[in-house]
């Protein structure tokens, strides 16, 4: 898809396609139709990183609790999001030993139960034993650090899922 | 479900059970349970309808470009979300006759060509008559009115979804 297409979808089309490029935030996607039309795909991935980064606190917060736990309920319930089943699927999160599991859900309630939020990472750029030592490792951070660390990943699974998008054209979704 | 049951759910239950209290926007559940405890069900509405009026311009269209058109294609197709489908057989939309469906579809095309977002309005306080009237009616507002006048509906929407959730203690939510 070129970006003159880009530009012309009505916003039905707009949010079809690119509704879940931030995990169960059509909002976000919704919103940033307002802008268009946009010069290039970049300025379409400002105009999303620019509406989360104007929301309070709370918002970023509530973008963070959109996400589903890695390797966790829905992953096993196959209620993911394609794009998050995908994602997780390529990391090996589908496939992890059982010591490996548990030291997972574990670290997963610890995160939750320190934050109030899920730790999210762009799983498409690391594998399972980087996601373990990361998530191990922000555990420890602290909270106000840990979420926009967070709102950081968040940008960076938006902008994979967005060229993905545009790349392939996206036949299934018109 | 009383205040304190409320207060102590855990963010992931919170926005399983409220998560459709503003259509498609579980973002905006996920962030207002940053501000409980809640003295009472009114002070969660304020804060979700505090929320909603922080929002950018684009954020309000936002929202309500995530809402079906009334009597249209997610109806036909049965993908509308539960609550959506329940408002719209109570006002009598999925059993329109053909000249008020022809109707309701061209004056639906009307409103989002002229506003570039769709008409919402709180089915379950109007019946199939009065809709159509509102919808041709407010063809003719001004486009920034008629996005506030949408916003106004979907926090009527917000409300009576969520005072229907938690005087039925939402059972087969949890």
């Amino acid at each position: 898809m070129d970006i003159n297409a880009l530009n012309a979808l009505p916003y039905e089309d707009f949010v079809n396609i690119f509704g879940n490029v931030v995990e169960k935030c059509p909002i976000i996607t919704a919103a940033v139709w307002s802008k268009r039309p946009f010069v290039n795909l970049s300025a379409l991935e400002a105009a999303i990183d620019e509406f989360i980064d104007a929301l309070p606190e709370s918002g970023k917060e509530g973008i963070l609790r959109c996400h589903p736990d890695l390797a966790g309920r829905d992953l096993q319930r196959g209620t993911l999001t394609q794009e998050s089943r995908e994602e997780q699927a390529r990391a090996g999160l589908d496939a992890l030993g059982s010591a490996e599991a548990s030291r997972m859900a574990r670290l997963n309630e610890e995160y939750k139960e320190r934050f109030g939020f899920p730790f999210v990472i762009c799983a498409r750029m690391n594998d399972k034993a980087s996601i373990l030592r990361q998530l191990s490792e922000r555990c420890q951070n602290e909270r106000a650090a840990e979420r926009a660390r967070g709102i950081e990943e968040v940008k960076k699974i938006c902008r994979l899922r967005l060229y993905g998008l545009v790349l392939t054209d996206a036949p299934n979704k018109l």
